[in-house]
């Protein structure tokens, strides 16, 4: 746990600089619209330790496979989401010397990330190795409304240097990236110039000829008004840019507004980048920096009000939670179902900007209870476009007949890693997708998209699950073998009852969808047969036998499930027992002996008891989770927040809000020690569904939307929107006032409150 | 299966040219010494598919590791022998032309490996493009009496040319290998240079700077004369030699004898190694040929002498069980405990060079019997050497206390693999090291050996397996979780029989042991409880604890051993259900696929009633062969002749007879599709072991050696030496005479033969 930084519903303040934690506070500190992301280095140049990075969205490199051994059936290549040309770049420079907070003195530090507005603030006061001082301040953005653009006012106050300040706007080309298998460059440049008023560079991934074009204009000001000055254009073959010189005395301050446009050909047509991407920062100049900027702050104040949750009595959830909101919709627009969200967002380069199971586990159900925009539907969507290569996946691992395994990483849906425990192996990650199809149905209350899409993704997945099961003669029963569950510190094991539990929700929730489909949209259903051939009777008897005779593990004298075949086999004990300086486990213990330890990564048998909640009764959720929680060490950011959830169903809230705390500020305080590698994007949503799913125990049962609110002790209320089948509430939990649902758009409602009725007219 | 070779009892021969399958001619053509190895490539130029190498013995490269994911424990580094310079490059060159068997005319080709000379000869006539005909003849030796001397005779006879015909002898340095992780250079050139006489080539590898010198020279004659002649002499970066040019005409005949020499630093000062390379090389040349090979020849007389195995009525057999003699002793000399054997010898790069858990399964009980030579003992000392890297490595992955777990590869005593199923869990290597210090008492009769080094060893491994296994509360028995039992198709699994019973045998005969040394030799005893610490009250209660209580997967039923939990959840069929196309299946099926199969890749259950066979009574074994046997798809080459002893066991001969042809003819006849990738060396006992130990069913009971002979129905009979206790025995069963076992040195000797007494007497 790292604690540095200062607590402020609105923002995000670092008061003083903590070079040892530059790299987490770089994470922290990023910006980004949906299309560009930008993490928080510096503007200039830093001789340091330092992180630094930018990337673009649906922008990969496919790189060559890169294994110690190689297993039968990996994929041969690895697509990342490559840093991109730092396009952000300002230099400074003096008579003599030039700005490089590793070397210079600093008098005052500091660093301001308003959500709110979007903005990154930074203020200080710098002294020159031969004594020169200057007061900057330092605005970015990456403009929310105008997802190509990126805007940068770099203001320095000279106090006490006579003479030239040169300030240097610059696009940095990163051709230092090398594929550490094949050797080759990532980034092609395909050309770059300047013209007086504008500098581009115009790039290109190897093998996808995916394309990105930078451009660059900017205005500067001496003491807030522009001034003639004579740029010198750079044009290197790495750099290229603007060099403005201005001659300064004590108390003058020069201002540079850099607008940077950035065109990517999934957007453009590759001939037009260069002229688009150029008009689009020539434009930017034109319009100024004041009008872009209320652009940027009003989408961000609609992002807010429909966004926002108000914690009241409890600064730091209320940052935490806050900061979550505001990480994920930098990171998704929702707008483009070609586009996924990684579990580092662009923050930083691990799991390489691709899509993981975690969309559908955390992402999909807030985006469907947080917003009335289809964002979760894109997110469907996009796993609808990957299905022939989710079929051509199962195929490839020897299971074919239209069955479809979803990769566990993929960038454009082909399966692109490489660990056999996880990419062969973590098959559950095929149950999550029909879960997440199952949800949407069931907030948005509509089956249009199940019968034009989701069916078919449902049938494919059940084919894979109806080939994958084997028959244990011994058992007389079905049995799954060679899983890796949602605890990835247990490989390759037999029976993981989640995984077996979830196979049987995804056959039977198939089974009614099509029975549904066929009954009431005939024409769909026999769409849906002709393109699948999907043969109903063979294949729903041998389904139905599946659901009938499926071991799931139960240990009766527990009265829990079991979380695979021989875990009670291990030595049993509490998280208690590990010194506190082996943890991480992962980071300090080898692997075999994780894997042989009790300790749990990550919810398991209790995420199933969780995802499928309404089959099971507290009593069982709470034997379960005494059993489970205490050797859990949510070395996973997808786990404390489920525990959360678990743990404000069966009543222990004071648990649950330490969860829900750890869930929210996992980044901000640094759980695991990782942040410096970027941040828990896709797990962001978990601090909004422990609040929602646990202190709100929100349910869809039978249709009817029902709360059974709670408070942890120390908040006063909380207010937030819920939108349920087109309608948008508002719902508040105050301690003093008990719980109001006001509805602000859509048809009156009924839903239930503590179990009771409730109409919400208005 | 590939069958183009002829059978030949003394040779290995091919007759015409098979391109196609030059990969694995030159595995199967390798020659060797134990401290040089040479792949049976062309000595000249070859441009279409082709894999030449030529290996130093002890001269390793420390490359970094390399994987796709990182796992916390893996070794930092992976050793391989790397492949050195080609020190026996010989071009041919007439005026315009150079010869290239993939470019010219093949009228006539011939290959022969003489087992009995240790050489290898080529005959043919080619043709050039523009029509020049030649007859070549080469013969190829890697002297086995002078381990730093290699001989080529290159030999060509004019048909039609007259001209200038040139010979190259040439040493060509392998600059091209680099580390793929890395991208440095394998080796550094140190020095090269040519006199009149020698051309020599200094290199070293990285990291270790272990050095090798290189050193030519030659002879050349016309027509049976040494002939005057201006050699040119050639010194590239990377190429140094000679070329010698002749004029002929047709019938004329050009005779060009290579003398190379090649020290290692693992021999020489380093500070003199040109220098003594130089002179070995110069010294050879002027004692000329015919004295060299001579003795070469004698040196292998003396190998036959005391090795060969003669079978009457079945060449094959004949041809393929000297064939595996012979290559054995190729690559292993035994009179350096700082050496041992790579699973492919100097055949070919994979595994590089490196020592596995082979050498104790299948080399020890080889060299114990099969020679009167302390070769099993170096290779037991090669493992004492290394305890504290065993030591290290336990301490490494979290098993301190001076608990030792032996690498699964090494070359220096580290671990150097990085797959975690295997690194980190393929722990019943630690047993066979125990089962072959064992063995070796048992075999020698004495005590010695454990005494002054094995028992530390033993104490060292058991402590590990004492702090491995787990408690299972459910169970009240000890577990062992997380394992890859010998069958690498099953991995981290529990309670791998193997692995749990051998575990057992270790901390039996270790306390066995222990109580001898301490009442037999009280200093011996006294000294290693003071080298290791060894706390006999404390230790020894919890490993007799671990002995009565742990766990042995049986299923009473069907009256076997169960080779892991789950084993009996898997789908049970017959290795016929796989389609042939689909096999070897770790060349087509996904790893998954293979795992949850219950196919096995090698003996595992079966190889632990192998090991300890006196435990099981026939009828036991037969259940279980029977069981595991029609699963088992040996893929490992550890595999058939442990199928094959068993099988003679029980009395099935004609399995074991198929199965002994299996592990007998495995590379000549490329059973799994890979000879070309090099010889299954380490392997290569086990023909002889089927034989000694199927056939012969050789045992010690109560320090008496017993036999109970059978033969295949097809032979007439066989005869072999075997060496116990300080005699040699000649043993021949026939078909017509029955047994006979002849004493030819030591004591007379009471054997059992067929449970009846026999004194051995002369």
């Amino acid at each position: 746990m790292k604690q540095y930084l200062i607590t402020d519903e609105w923002s995000i303040r670092e008061d003083g600089f903590h070079s040892d934690y530059l790299r987490m506070t770089e994470s922290i500190f990023s910006l980004g619209n949906g299309r560009i992301g930008q993490r928080g280095n510096f503007e200039e140049p830093y001789s340091s330790d330092s992180y630094p990075a930018c990337f673009v969205a649906g922008v990969p490199y496919l790189d060559k496979t890169r294994t110690g051994w190689w297993k039968n059936g990996f994929p041969t290549y690895y697509t990342r989401i490559p840093r991109a040309a730092n396009w952000s770049r300002i230099r400074l420079r003096l008579f003599d010397e030039e700005l490089d907070l590793a070397r210079w003195g600093i008098d005052s530090y500091a660093r301001e990330l308003s959500m709110r507005r979007g903005i990154a603030y930074r203020d200080m006061e710098v002294t020159s190795p031969r004594g020169k001082g200057l007061r900057i301040h330092v605005e970015h953005l990456t403009h929310m409304a105008r997802p190509d653009l990126c805007l940068v006012k770099y203001q320095v106050t000279s106090l006490n240097y006579t003479g030239k300040l040169s300030l240097m706007p610059l696009i940095e080309a990163n051709l230092k990236d090398h594929s550490e298998v094949t050797g080759e460059r990532v980034w092609n440049l395909l050309s770059e110039g300047t013209t007086p008023h504008v500098a581009y560079m115009h790039t290109q991934t190897r093998h996808e000829d995916a394309q990105v074009c930078y451009a660059l204009s900017y205005r500067v000001g001496k003491n807030h008004r522009e001034t003639p000055h004579s740029p010198i254009r750079i044009e290197k073959e790495d750099t290229i840019g603007f060099s403005v010189g201005i001659d300064v005395k004590p108390g003058d301050t020069v201002s540079l507004e850099s607008y940077v446009a950035i065109a990517s050909s999934l957007y453009y047509e590759r001939k037009s980048l260069v002229g688009t991407c150029t008009e689009l920062a020539t434009h930017a100049r034109a319009e100024g920096w004041d009008t872009l900027m209320e652009e940027h702050c009003r989408a961000w104040e609609d992002i807010w009000d429909e966004a926002d949750v108000t914690i009241e009595g409890d600064p730091e959830a209320q940052q935490g939670i806050r900061y979550c909101i505001f990480q994920l919709y930098q990171t998704y627009r929702g707008d483009d179902p070609r586009l996924n969200i990684g579990p580092k967002g662009f923050t930083g380069e691990k799991y390489g900007g691709n899509t993981y199971w975690n969309t559908e586990l955390c992402c999909v159900p807030y985006f469907l209870l947080a917003t009335s925009r289809p964002i979760a539907e894109n997110l469907l969507r996009y796993r609808y476009n990957q299905l022939p290569q989710a079929i051509a996946n199962a195929r490839n691992l020897g299971i074919g007949g239209g069955a479809a395994l979803y990769p566990q990483v993929t960038n454009n849906g082909d399966e692109c890693h490489n660990e056999w425990e996880i990419t062969f192996e973590e098959i559950h990650r095929n149950s999550i997708i029909i879960h997440a199809i199952i949800r949407h149905a069931r907030t948005t209350g509509n089956m249009d998209y199940i019968a034009s899409c989701g069916l078919e993704v449902m049938i494919a997945v059940c084919r894979y699950w109806s080939r994958r099961v084997s028959f244990s003669e011994q058992r007389g029963q079905y049995v799954i073998l060679g899983v890796t569950g949602p605890d990835e510190y247990q490989n390759n094991v037999d029976n993981n009852w989640y995984t077996n539990y979830s196979c049987v929700q995804c056959l039977k929730s198939t089974l009614q969808a099509i029975r549904l489909i066929a009954s009431e949209r005939p024409e769909d259903y026999a769409r849906i047969c002709r393109k699948t051939g999907f043969n109903s009777a063979e294949e729903s008897a041998r389904w139905e036998d599946i659901i009938r005779r499926m071991y799931l593990p139960e240990d009766k004298e527990r009265g829990i499930f079991v979380q695979n075949d021989g875990f009670l086999d291990k030595e049993l004990c509490d998280t208690s027992a590990i010194p506190s300086e082996e943890r991480p486990l992962n980071q300090h213990w080898s692997w075999d002996r994780i894997l042989r330890s009790c300790y749990i990564k990550q919810a398991d048998v209790l995420l199933g008891i969780y995802l499928y909640g309404q089959h099971f009764d507290v009593d069982t959720l709470r034997r379960n989770f005494r059993f489970y929680a205490p050797m859990t060490v949510h070395e996973s950011s997808l786990s404390p927040h489920i525990h959360s959830i678990l743990a404000a169903r069966i009543g222990d809230m004071e648990q649950a809000y330490d969860l829900f705390m750890h869930a929210t500020r996992m980044d901000l305080d640094d759980y695991n020690n990782e942040a410096e590698q970027g941040l828990h994007v896709t797990s962001m949503p978990g601090a909004w569904m422990a609040l929602v799913s646990g202190f709100l125990q929100t349910y869809v049962i039978d249709g009817t939307l029902c709360l059974t609110p709670q408070l942890p002790p120390k908040w006063k209320g909380y207010t937030l929107r819920l939108n349920f089948r087109q309608r948008t509430l508002r719902v508040r939990v105050t301690k003093e006032e008990g719980v109001s649902v006001t509805r602000l758009s859509g048809e009156p409602l009924t839903i239930r409150v503590y179990g009771e009725e409730r109409m919400v007219g208005e």
